[in-house]
């Protein structure tokens, strides 16, 4: 009996079978990569192969003794050869195990549709493996996601944990638009520690009720920072300091700068998104920079908030848990969570969330 | 009729009232603090009664001529004179139009309970009010918890966002305490990429079942680096390196600290949870840590997990919306937020919690 499983040969990051594998792993369950006239399967799927007794795997030293390699062996040597070998393995095993067909590929994986496979339809998802450990830099993220778009695929994440759950998530580029219109309203402001009170009643009343600007205050308007850049940007209040010293929008923002270190990139997106027609409110319940409406009719008529919005400096580097934290906050109110970055003088935006595949 | 509202002076930091002040506004309202034959009313207090109208403000300028302050003028000196005197009137202006006595103190305020005022009960809260902006040093954030705690008060953190709205915490020490008992097993594990291997098919089952220790990836164990660290340490494990080179828990520490850079602060916590027999996990998916149960009889029993804890560094400083985000998100799933810190070789636990006051 024995004699009848497939054995294999392991030759560097490969395992080579011979011509009759052809039929029993590719054709059965596309395993590996038909080459020349055999197969050559890569070492996720030769370990996992193995583990179920599928194959057998012998490897040849410098004296040309052929050795028998256990599961352990062939992990532990799988291990070494390839970075992230236990990532990848935990996934693809997970995805395999809830039936679907997985290839190895850029970045990582390509994983077909239920019901199809390779040859009958085209692959569903790329999948892109992290460890949780491991800091990724934004814009080592976004090539995956700009892969996927461009090959019209879904771009899964698969992050593993340190105890090797896996939670799966779905990135791509997604596009910002409201329906809210042009604001006016006008009056005289200040500027005080780290926000901007309003004085005049009347201009409060309508800032906030038609563009759900500030929070009201005893009647007067207290303005954020972003809020009151926006509206003095657009000619709508004017501020002085507390000494009554006009404020222009450069010295504004400089001041504002001194206040919140981040303000610039903060302003940059809050300045898009009204443009684009959206309501941009403090998203600090909810630990990111804004929330955000397609359209509120009045402040005691605000609908619920669709997206959470935090921005991110070109250069940013993810720390899984904070990805892991933001998104899971965000469906537990459900919004989506969108990250905002800087891309020359546009603003671009990345939507990331939960999958369940 | 105008003459019937009281008049003050602004001195410095506070308004000064005559005798008439005590029976109108002390005895019917518990405002300012009675001193000498007048009373003497804090600016916060002073700006909150004049937009009320109850008291006019009179000024002196140098030349001694006296000048009637509007709203708007002393709301703008306030500013100038305290720092975060914005915050702190928002805050105490919410609590006062919630019906509760307020009154200053340290660390901002003391609040009174429902139904009881200075003279006649304690007071139950001290009130920390702090801007979102502002990051807060763990060290100083203890400091009025502690205060609390030796007072026998509660401690009701007030966090002002960047539009005036108010997030209030209840913050206090924690101590914690599980039902686990001892672990055994035994069995050889090897070192991997970032984790470990458990080859054992029959100790794997055993710590797994047991303790909840690591995740079974076709019936061996992935440990975590601290699951493993820990074993090891209760010599319930031991571990090679994928060379089969033998480590101790020092080595075994040093490369975990390669892989993971705050690996020694994460131990100390999850050793010192497990020695109070608590049950410790990864808390990935919830952006923390770990995730902590009380007990858990077999893995496919796990209960809910009550705490959500995590670490930080000794000189940690608090970006106020990681806090929200956290507490928020430990809410949305029914577990307490716990800050884990390290004070000489122990380790203590702070919980925080909305408030609704």
């Amino acid at each position: 009996m024995v004699e009848e499983v497939l054995t294999g040969r392991l030759e560097e990051n490969k395992v080579r079978l011979g011509p009759e594998a052809l039929k029993d792993l590719y054709e059965q369950g596309y395993f590996g990569k038909p080459s020349g006239k055999g197969l050559d399967l890569s070492l996720v799927e030769a370990v996992y192969l193995l583990d179920r007794s599928r194959i057998r795997v012998h490897s040849e030293d410098a004296d040309k003794c052929r050795k028998e390699l256990s599961y352990k062996d062939l992990f532990q040597i799988a291990s070494a050869r390839e970075k992230g070998f236990e990532f990848r393995y935990v996934v693809y095993k997970d995805l395999r195990e809830r039936g679907y067909y997985v290839q190895p590929g850029r970045p990582d994986f390509r994983v077909y549709p239920r019901g199809g496979h390779p040859g009958k339809t085209p692959a569903e998802f790329y999948v892109y493996v992290l460890s949780e450990r491991t800091p990724v830099p934004l814009n080592e993220f976004l090539e995956p996601v700009r892969l996927a778009s461009q090959m019209r695929k879904r771009l899964m994440v698969a992050v593993v944990d340190e105890e090797s759950d896996i939670t799966f998530y779905e990135a791509r580029e997604k596009s910002m638009t409201g329906k809210m219109g042009k604001d006016d309203g006008g009056g005289k402001a200040t500027l005080l520690e780290d926000r901007v009170a309003l004085w005049d009643e009347a201009a409060s009343e309508k800032l906030h009720h038609r563009g759900f600007y500030g929070k009201a205050v005893g009647g007067r308007l207290q303005l954020s920072l972003v809020e009151s850049a926006y509206l003095l940007e657009k000619s709508v209040i004017s501020i002085t300091d507390r000494e009554g010293i006009p404020l222009n929008l450069e010295e504004f923002k400089k001041r504002a700068g001194n206040v919140e270190e981040d303000f610039d990139a903060k302003y940059q997106v809050y300045k898009d998104l009204r443009d684009k027609g959206l309501v941009v409110k403090t998203g600090f319940k909810f630990g990111t920079h804004f929330r955000v409406y397609k359209q509120v009719e009045a402040p005691d008529k605000a609908p619920h908030s669709e997206y959470l919005v935090h921005t991110l400096p070109k250069d940013y580097v993810f720390p899984l848990p904070v990805l892991s934290r933001a998104i899971r906050l965000a469906h537990s109110v459900r919004k989506e969570m969108i990250f905002a970055y800087p891309e020359g003088n546009s603003v671009k935006y990345l939507e990331i969330k939960r999958l369940r595949p």
